[in-house]
C-alpha cells in the first residue's frame, strides 16, 4: 500500500471480488468492517435486508450485497455470495506478524537442533537439543521448543508458546501465545501421608492444520501420547489432560476441559466451557452445547446439553422446568390441599 | 527504609493517617496485616467489636479503629474511617516492580517504533514496527508489543504480556502477566470436509484506567475492534471473544467468559465464572451472580443468577428447590397413592 | 542410550523390577506404553484379565503382570505389584528438561540477588533485586523471579513462570509454564463514579513439595500472605484469589477457582472446575466432585457435590431428578386431572 493511497477503490475491489460496483468507482476503502461498523473507510457485507438497512444507517463506506440487490443508498458491490466475498476481503487484509527470516541473533538454539533454512526463529526463543523445525515454520519471540520437539512444515508458534519435550506438531498448525503443551499430566497417588507423583513421561502428537488457542494447556501423556487429530480447532484457555484423544476436525470452544484418558470423536463441536470426565468416550458427529458436562460415554451422533449431558430436547425441557420449580411446587401444594379436602369430605 | 529502622512508629503512622495513637508511640510497625493476621510488626484495622476482638487475640502489632473506640488491649490508632485509613497504609506500602528507566540493552525494538523517552522497556521485551509507547509507560521483561500497537501514557505491562497487532491500550492501564491480547477470534466454517478458517484481521481497543488480569485472553475482532471501556476491571483467566464490547466501569471476576459479538453494558458486575453467549446484549447496571449463564438479552438493571439467567430471587428459589426435588417427588408419590385410594373408594 | 541399542531388554527390565521374565530375554524395550497402547517397543501393565487381554490384542511389546499370571501370548514380566512396577518404569523413563548448570550468559540477574552456586538459571530469565535462589534450583528460560522472591532448595521453575514480588516458594516444588504468582488480588471499591483500586501489597507463601500447574494464577494477598500448604498439588488453569489458604496435601484439579480469603483444609480433593466463594471455610478431608460450587462453610469430612454443594448422595439424587422433571410434571398434570374428576364426581 503506497503512502497516501487507499488500499482499494470501490471499482478495484469489485473487480478483485468478481463483482459489480454500483457507486463512485474511486471511493477509497481501507479495511473490512463488521456488521453495524461505523467506519467510512470500511466495507461490510449484508446477506439480508435487515443487515443492509443497518449498514445504510451507519457511516460505513460500502457494502457487499447479493446479485438481487439493485440499489442502495450506500455504494455497493454486487456478488454471488456476499459472505464468501467478505471472507476474501478479510483474507486480503490479513498480515502475518512480522518476523525476520532465519534465526535471530538473540535466539538460543542447541547445536543438535535441526532448523530448516527457510524457517524463522525470533529473538529470545529457545530451541533445545534434538528439536526439529520444518520448512517455512515461524517461531515467534519468547517461544520454548523443548527437547526432541518437532514442528512441521508451515506451522506458526506465536510469541510465548511453550513445548516441553517430545511434542510433535504437524504441518500448517497455528499455536497461539501462552499455550503450554507438554506439562505433566496430573497424576498422584496418596500413600497415607502424602501425594506421591506418578511420573509423566509421554508426549503429545498434534496433527496437521490444527489451531490451538491462547493460554490453552495440553498435558503430556503419562506414557504414550496425548493426541489432537488433523484439522481440530481449539479455542483459548482450554485444558486437555494426559492421554486424551481429540478426533479430526473437532472444534472446541473456550474454557472447555477434557479430563484424562478421554476420547472425543471426529467432527465434534464442543461449545464454550464444556467439561468431559476422565475415561469417557464420545463418538463422531456429536455436538455438546455450552457448559455441558459429560460423565458417561456418548455413542449416538446428535446434540447434547446439560449436566449430566442429555439429548438436547430433553435437556432444554429439564432446564426450563428448573426455572418453573416454584410454580410446580405451588401446584403440588394446591393439589395436596384439594386431596385433603376430598379425603375429609369422603369420611 | 534505613536498615535497622522500622518503616513506621505508632505515633508516626497515626500522624500520617490524621489519627490519634493510644499506646507506645515508638512501637515499630513494618507493614499492613490482614484481619486476623498474626504479625507483631503488622498493623490491621477493625470496623467492629468482633474484628477488634479478633485482633486483640492475635499477635498483630497495632489496630486502626474508629473514633468511638476508647481503649483496647492492643496499641490502636483512632481515625474517622478505619477502612479508608487502612487503604492509605496499603497505598504507602505499595512498591512498583523494579524496572530501570529507558530501553534495556537486551530488548529488541524496531527502528520504526516510537518510544517516549520517559518510558521503560525491560530486558527481553520485543517492540515491533509501528508500535507507539507513551510517556511513563512501563513495559516489563518478556513482553511482546506487536505491530502498530499503542500503549498509552502511564500504562504498565507486567512481565510476559503479549499484544499481537493493532492493539490500542489507553492511559493508566495495568495489564498483568500472561495476558494475551489480539489472538485470532475463533471463527471457522465447515465446508463439508474441513474447518476453513475465517481470517481475523480486526484489532482491540482498551480504554483508559483498565485493569486486565493474569492469563486473561482478549481476541482481536474479525473486522473492526474488540472494545473494553474506560475504567473496566477484568480479573484473571477471563476469555473475551472477538468483536465483544465491554462497557465502562464494568467489573468482571475470574474465569468468566464472553462469547463473540456480545455487548456488556456499563457499571456491570460479573461475579466469578459467569458465561455470556454470543450475540447477546446486556444493559447497564446489571449484576450477574457467580456462574450465571446468560443466553438472552438482559435489558433491565438488577441482579441475575442461574443458568439460564433469571432475576435473583426467582433463581435462588429455583436453585433451592432443586435441592428439595427428592422431597417433592416423595410428596407427589404420596399424593398419587392417596388419589388412587380415593378413586378406588369412589368406585 | 547408545545408538542401535534399546534402552532395556525383557530380562534386564525384569531384573530391575525384581520380577521374572517369561519370553525372549533379549526382547528390546524402549519405553512405557499406556493400557491399550500399540507400541512394539513399549511395555505396559495389566492388573486384571481384561487389561491383559487388551494388551494381548495390541502390538505392545511386553506386559507387566501379577505373580498369579502364569502365561500369556505376550512376553511378560511377573511382579508382586504391577502398578508399582510400571511406576518404576515411568520413573526410569523420566528426563528432566535440559538446562545447563550455572547462570546462563543471556540471563539478567540483579547484583543483589543470591543465587546458590548449584542452582541453574536459563537464558532470558530475569532475577530481580533481593531474590534468593536455593541449592539445586532450576530456573528454566523466560522466567521472571521478582523482587525479594525466594525459591527453595531443589525447586523447579519451568519455562515462562512469573513471580511478581515477595513470593516464597518452598523446597522441591515444581511450577509449570505460564503459572503467574503474585499478580494483584482483585479488589476495587466503587466511589460513585469509578472503581478505585485497593492496593494489593501482600505476598505469597508456597510450602514444600507443592506442584503448580500450567497457566495457574495465584494472587498476592491484599496484606499478609496467600498460602499454599506443604504437599498441595494444583493442576492447570486454576485461579487462587488473594488471601486464600489452601491446606497441606490438598489436591485441586484443573480450572477450579477459589475466591478471596477462603480457607480450604488439609487433604481435600477438589475435582475439575470446582468453585469456592469468598470468605468460605472448608474443613479437612473433604472431597468436592466436579463442578461443585461451595457457597457456605463445610465442616464435616465427606464427599460433596452440586451447586450449591450438598452431601454426595443427596446431590446425585437432586441432579438425577432434574433430568426427570418432565416426567414429574406429567405425573403432576395427570394427578390434577384425576383430582378434578374426583371433585367433579363428588359434586
Amino acid at each position: 500500500m503506497a503512502q497516501g493511497t487507499a488500499r482499494w477503490t470501490l471499482n478495484g475491489l469489485a473487480q478483485a471480488l468478481g463483482g459489480e460496483a454500483v457507486g463512485p468507482g474511486d471511493l477509497p476503502l481501507e479495511r473490512p468492517a463488521p456488521a453495524g461498523g461505523d467506519d467510512p473507510l470500511g466495507i461490510t457485507f449484508a446477506e439480508s435486508g435487515k443487515y443492509l438497512a443497518m449498514a445504510e444507517n451507519s457511516a460505513v463506506g460500502a457494502v457487499i450485497v447479493g446479485r438481487s440487490v439493485s440499489e442502495s443508498s450506500k455504494p455497493i458491490i454486487r456478488v454471488d455470495n456476499p459472505r464468501a466475498a467478505f471472507g476474501m476481503v478479510l483474507a486480503m487484509s490479513a498480515r502475518p506478524l512480522p518476523l525476520d527470516p532465519g534465526v535471530h541473533a538473540a535466539a538460543v538454539v542447541d547445536g543438535s537442533a535441526l532448523i530448516d533454512p527457510t524457517a524463522s526463529v525470533g529473538p529470545f526463543s529457545v530451541v533445545c537439543r534434538g528439536a526439529r523445525i520444518g520448512p517455512g515454520v515461524a517461531v515467534h519471540p519468547h517461544c520454548y521448543v523443548g527437547e526432541n520437539c518437532v514442528v512441521g512444515s508451515g506451522s506458526i508458534l506465536m510469541p510465548g508458546v511453550v513445548l516441553y519435550q517430545d511434542v510433535e506438531i504437524g504441518e500448517r498448525c497455528l499455536v497461539h501465545s501462552g499455550a503450554v503443551m507438554g506439562a505433566d499430566g496430573f497424576g498422584f497417588a496418596w500413600d497415607g501421608t502424602r501425594q506421591v507423583k506418578i511420573p509423566q513421561v509421554g508426549g503429545i502428537r498434534i496433527g496437521n492444520d490444527v489451531e490451538i488457542g491462547a493460554g490453552t494447556t495440553i498435558d503430556r501423556a503419562t506414557a504414550g501420547k496425548t493426541c489432537i487429530g488433523d484439522g481440530a480447532k481449539l479455542d483459548n484457555l482450554i485444558q486437555i489432560a494426559h492421554n486424551t484423544n481429540v478426533g479430526r476436525h473437532t472444534v472446541i470452544a473456550a474454557q472447555s476441559g477434557i479430563s484424562g484418558s478421554s476420547r472425543v470423536g471426529e467432527r465434534n463441536t464442543l461449545a464454550g466451557r464444556v467439561a468431559i470426565s476422565d475415561h469417557v468416550s464420545i463418538g463422531d458427529d456429536v455436538v455438546l452445547g455450552g457448559r455441558t458436562g459429560v460423565l458417561q460415554d456418548i455413542k449416538e451422533p446428535g446434540i447434547y446439553l446439560g449436566y449430566p449431558a442429555q439429548p438436547f430436547r430433553e435437556a432444554m425441557r429439564s432446564m426450563s422446568l428448573v426455572t418453573k420449580l416454584p410454580e410446580l411446587l405451588a401446584r403440588l401444594k394446591k393439589l395436596e390441599a384439594r386431596v385433603k379436602e376430598l379425603e375429609g369430605g369422603g369420611k
